[in-house]
């Protein structure tokens, strides 16, 4: 297969698609979403199976137990993935949404409605289950999609896609809406990230390798999610009690989340007071500490953290601490270490929790909250496509909007410009 | 002078800047932009003097009239320039606007913030007010700025510089938070195209040529603006009198725009009642009609339209017409041959209007108005950094807002995940 050949094919069926898809009804999207959600739960053998033989190749090429894991479809799964479309269909339909209509002194009203981007390129690891997902948000947003997964889930991943088909298929709209890539050729991951004329944005889903090399090479767009390196500061005005079971649970219930706290930083004045408690806490779930001189002298457990210690999103039962003068080098310290993803302030102080919440240049910023929050279902977007670190377009958690843009409207009514 | 490593200086005194503008308060930066628009006034001779001195070495070496008409500085010129600063002075701050604050379940309230960019980098090209335009764009969004203008405004660009540095100074906020690039050496635009640890965003001001250029070569995200080839459809159901009007303005106030009307359409229901008239004022005026096979039985001055001339923007006294089945066919017309810039529909039919607003794929979609509308003073936003040709980001004229992004923020009780 010529794999340039192909991707031009591919490309211009996502162009031509996108145009139907941009302006399909919300009953036509629904109706897609929950035919697809019909026949993936009809299907659940097939799927099953498909992912047997996924499975069978994985494990001959002897593939580590975390991909095993990653790649494996259960009976469960499968409802999640019928429910998940379920509840996109559920959502409010982003597109055709009209805002900020003002009267002009020229007489025209000015305002915007929000649109599909046009074609989102998906690439992802073994994951069989971002195939639905994907196809969902992109459909829901009015965008065509094309979807290249991991070659370990190549076989599961078309099960699905015909399952997807179908459902675009019962709604009128194109079955090219939606392509899943079926060919293995790594190469059509550099064609992916090369084709502007065809693709207005990708989303890269898997690790920060496959991001980074994409963002890079990337002629198109990229909505891109690295680090996690998520701070708690505690500061001299925290409430102790908030303050224990917000860093209790922002780094104990799940080591391997990219919103976990990967550092603490707790002010001088209540350092005394308060960390103590809050390492026995850490040390007793089998947290290890590596803090500061003064961290030390407070906790004897403590290791010495160094320089890099405080740059590194450990996903991993490990937590830097510093002790800090008060919220300036708080905020200066998050400013220069943290990958800006999500902090949190613990303090009753208004001011501290005013210029924290200004002056960290992160994602999401929080005051008295577990950083755990940071993710698109708390935060009431219903769906997530990913969680962007970067400024540009969407920053945080990237839900159907993210997926949108919005153009100028004017109405008039024979207006003319002196 | 090595470039690299001077770049690398720009690069790192911007971003350290970018901190200052970030957290600075509204009264420091309209303080800067009021005392720059001072010094800019005081120092109207120096300006022109150093203008002069720009001009005689632009003729010397044989540049273009349209060339040395946008280099030309005068005094009127200088004021207008003082006058943008105090504009800006007056627009609201959009830097920490809180909005959509909303209630989840588990007792946490989400909403935006929004947030500077952090460093924008402008190039253009001869345009001398350019230099104080964008410094204070940038600055009002709590950005710093690295401004690279053409090589023939050297001197005064340096000399408005100047009056920005003071006005900087004078509020307390660094010097380096707006630089002016002081060499002429073109390896600087390479470099600050291939900066993202320093530069979060490229604008472009100037010919396609150079839009291009960078674009494609472009390291960091660019809002950019290409073509205007822009529509003005005349539906069947159009009032005559409103869309004669709309014609002559879209098409004769100013020829060289990129809002200016390049290719007109008529529904063939009308074609025969108001074409002939369109077309009498279109010729009085000047204007050469090249139009499709139809247009031409109607109106024997016209000439014979080539497809390449449905996607032409002539910025000139030409325009292409084409009789159209009706409001489907327009919309197709305009999706394939348009630049997605500005498109207006002449109708009194609603579910006309409705369907060109939904479904042209263009920055500014209108009813009833004139294509010139589309702008950033008309539109309301106070000031433009240039029109976006892009989905993503931003989309049409941009402002203040355009330059800003919106981080997530949460106030909690101390609210944990479950």
């Amino acid at each position: 297969m010529n794999i340039t050949t192909y991707m031009e094919q591919v490309g211009q069926a996502a162009r031509a698609a996108s145009h139907a898809t941009a302006k399909a009804s919300t009953a036509a999207k629904n109706t897609a979403l929950l035919a697809m959600a019909a026949a993936i739960r009809r299907d659940c053998a097939v799927l099953l199976a498909a992912n047997a033989e996924d499975l069978a190749q994985a494990r001959q090429e002897g593939l580590d137990a975390a991909m095993i894991d990653r790649l494996t479809l259960t009976a469960k799964g499968v409802e999640a993935m019928a429910q998940g479309l379920e509840q996109v269909a559920a959502l409010p339909d982003p597109v055709g949404e009209i805002t900020d209509m003002k009267r002009r002194p020229t007489g025209i009203q000015v305002g915007k409605m929000r649109v599909p981007l046009g074609v989102v390129g998906i690439i992802y690891e073994a994951r069989p289950n971002v195939t639905a997902d994907a196809a969902a948000l992109c459909l829901k947003s009015g965008n065509a999609a094309v979807l290249r997964g991991g070659k370990e889930a190549l076989r599961a991943n078309q099960a699905i896609a015909a399952c997807v088909r179908e459902g675009l298929k019962a709604a009128g709209l194109p079955e090219t809406a939606v392509q899943v890539i079926e060919t293995t050729d790594r190469e059509v991951v550099g064609r992916m990230i090369a084709l502007p004329e065809y693709i207005d944005v990708i989303v890269p889903r898997g690790g920060k390798g496959l991001i980074e090399r994409i963002s890079q090479g990337a002629r198109v767009p990229v909505i891109k999610h690295l680090d996690g390196n998520c701070h708690v500061y505690v500061d001299e005005a925290a409430d102790p009690t908030k303050a224990l079971k917000i860093v209790e649970n922002a780094k104990t219930q799940r080591l391997g989340t990219c919103n976990t706290t990967e550092s603490l930083l707790v002010a001088r004045a209540v350092a005394g007071s308060q960390l103590p408690a809050i390492a026995r806490m850490l040390l007793d779930k089998g947290v290890e500490i590596r803090g500061c001189e003064e961290t030390r002298k407070l906790v004897q457990e403590a290791k010495a953290a160094t320089e890099e210690d405080y740059y590194t999103e450990y996903l991993a039962a490990i937590i830097s601490v510093k002790v800090v003068a008060g919220v300036d080098e708080a905020i200066a310290h998050i400013n220069k270490y943290s990958s800006k993803h999500t902090e949190s302030i613990v303090t009753e102080n208004y001011s501290h929790a005013m210029r924290f919440l200004r002056e960290v240049d992160s994602s999401s910023v929080m005051v008295n909250a577990s950083t755990r929050f940071a993710d698109g279902f708390e935060y009431g977007l219903g769906a997530e496509i990913g969680i962007s670190t970067d400024k540009f377009h969407a920053r945080g958690p990237v839900g159907l909007e993210g997926l949108t843009s919005q153009k100028w409207i004017v109405l008039g009514d024979g207006e003319v410009r002196s």
